[in-house]
């Protein structure tokens, strides 16, 4: 696929299974600048900056990778503003190899090795359970298991002998975003930020730990990105593998051992394009505008179609909703993935564990995506409601 | 670069940091079959198969990437025979990932909590010092520092409880490789074949587990190749990080997380080449053939080209050689670095560690290249020689 091409597919699915990479420039002026990401990842890939070599095959230990994997760290210091007593890590291993790293590394800044976890849904849930073998984990009101919200804030039983507070900024398969940074009256913050990473400006300093998987907003699968504040480094339990410990890679600049390196190649490609359109404030305004297209279909739908999810929490990123009741029509669920898929908007089931429809809308979804789907919404709609 | 066209560098660095893909067809006939692997790489990188998607942003849930890592498995099964009790797993974190994920997998096997390590080099003392983290390490020959070769293993200490024996099959830096397979006497045998996988054929029943980094002979930095007998599984220690644990990961045919799609995609590729290009046994012909190019001039110097190692553990994929004397004149090895260089023959320093030259002979080394090596070596030699 050229510039300026159609995709073939509209992506819409859910960033821990898929996201799109072929971001477009924003104008016709950028685009002969700033290619797409991937047309720029396929013109290079067998002679990477005229060395007659592929970043596939390139040496972690060369000047080049050196410029690659630095000018990422640049880029992602720039748009995230991120203060300079954060070190920046490129590591292996996902958000899951994170819900092992995090404990392994910060369980023990105090001497109790205890943690609070914030629950909201999958993905946090997965994490306290990991956590469990390295301390002792106090998981915040776990009787909400249904994951439709975030309970206020004021009613969270805090332990001020915590190393951290941890919780999820977004819930993929359940469609809850936190749009707040919580308050942890001084306990060490930690958030898993892999699915709304750089769809917003972020204040990194209220944070001891983010992390974010690549591969919804900045990557392809294969490597994770950690910001960690320095002062936190060197308390890592001694049975903490070294692929996984904070301070190993920090002194060793991510090159500890082989780093995924086409990955990072691919990260800095797509920081470079987010700088080039306008950086995480444009992001914001963007998902800000997608995702209101899709939430105005369904809240005008009169219950036709239906979000569980409390408005005060709603993802920007991922919106699960069911149609025709609250367990779901399969039926016309049925049909309107059917429908979607001929229009060429592909993967819109919502994920196994949860059934339904959902809408994945990460930075590289476009305005006009968004659009085409919240018209074919409509459009369903008034076809099929009773 | 495409078929046919020569590639602008040849590139001769250690498959620890360097490795290249530019796979060439053997024959012409084969080559309108079975383009090279960046190549194809780079003609479905905007739309694999159709899909009018990326591998680099397709989901790991699809049945298009079942299909690649299926594929890869079943390739990788037939090209080294393995038997149907052994699973494959495609993991993150390479070598060092498994120096940590050995011992939290394994060293729970006997109550001792105890394994042998037979360290011949660089890598293989690194995994024995990870390993110390998780229960007693016996280093077998722990004086043997130099590294120029393989203690005699009649005169191994091996103790009968331990959990397993380790060993590095190909250490890179100092370019000893084993050419038999341990006899433990019937204790779990564990290998590191990160820089000789696929080199040639592998008696896999021999072992308990193999690992390998799929940087060196089998695809781009990002995935970590394990193959280990299925009832070893599932006595990890509880400590283990879901992400390294082996049980976790094969119950979950390797998507218990995200795992890194393209680096798989990659080694997918990779393995159809070889394949379609005569498998290990050709490999290790060619092997054989281009190692004894650079040993035949080494040889016949008089001692203008020095190389440390026994001859009988002698690497195939890295050769480590000093010219002038056992130190190097490094004056001179600075001339014949430059030389190369102008060439277009790059990356033949010595690791850091050790210095001098290291030739590195991976199975994407092609005999014509390194044909032109022995003649510039020859050539050197003759000007040089007092």
């Amino acid at each position: 696929m050229q510039e300026g091409e159609p995709r073939l597919q509209s992506y819409f699915s859910d960033g821990t299974y898929t996201k799109h990479l072929s971001y477009k420039p924003i104008s016709t002026e950028e685009s002969s600048r700033y290619p797409a990401v991937l047309t720029r990842a396929q013109s290079e890939l067998m002679n990477y900056n005229g060395l007659g070599i592929s970043v596939l095959e390139m040496s972690h230990r060369t000047p080049d990778f050196t410029h690659i994997i630095t000018s990422a760290e640049s880029l992602l210091r720039e748009l995230l503003n991120i203060p300079e007593n954060y070190r920046v890590l490129f590591m292996q291993g996902g958000g899951t190899g994170q819900f092992g790293a995090v404990p392994l590394n910060l369980m023990g800044l105090k001497e109790d090795r205890c943690a609070d976890y914030i629950v909201t849904g999958t993905w946090s849930k997965k994490a306290a359970k990991e956590a469990e073998k390295y301390g002792k984990v106090n998981v915040i009101h776990p009787e909400a298991d249904q994951y439709t919200g975030i309970p206020d804030s004021s009613s969270w039983p805090l332990n001020p002998s915590a190393s951290y507070v941890y919780y999820c900024c977004n819930e993929t398969v359940h469609g809850i975003e936190f749009n707040f940074i919580p308050d942890t009256n001084g306990v060490i913050l930690v958030t898993d930020m892999s699915s709304n990473f750089l769809s917003r400006p972020v204040d990194v300093s209220k944070f001891g730990l983010i992390f974010a998987g690549a591969q919804k907003n900045v990557g392809s699968a294969g490597v994770t990105i950690v910001i960690v504040r320095e002062d936190l480094l060197g308390k890592a339990y001694k049975e903490c593998p070294t692929i996984l410990n904070y301070a190993v890679q920090a002194k060793n600049n991510s090159l500890e051992n082989t780093p995924p390196t086409y990955s990072i190649y691919i990260v800095k490609l797509v920081l470079e394009w987010l700088k080039n359109n306008g950086g995480t404030d444009t992001m914001n305004q963007l998902n800000n505008q997608k995702s209101s297209m899709i939430y105005d279909v369904i809240n005008s739908s009169n219950g036709f179609y239906l979000c569980p999810v409390d408005e005060a929490c709603r993802s920007r990123m991922n919106i699960p909703f069911r149609i025709g009741n609250l367990e779901g029509d399969t039926v016309l669920e049925q049909q309107f993935l059917e429908g979607a898929s001929k229009l060429g908007m592909i993967s819109l089931k919502g994920h196994r564990s949860v059934g339904g429809i959902r809408v994945s809308l990460y930075n590289a979804v476009t305005v006009e995506e968004t659009q085409a789907l919240a018209a074919y919404m409509k459009e369903f709609l008034n076809k099929h409601q009773k």
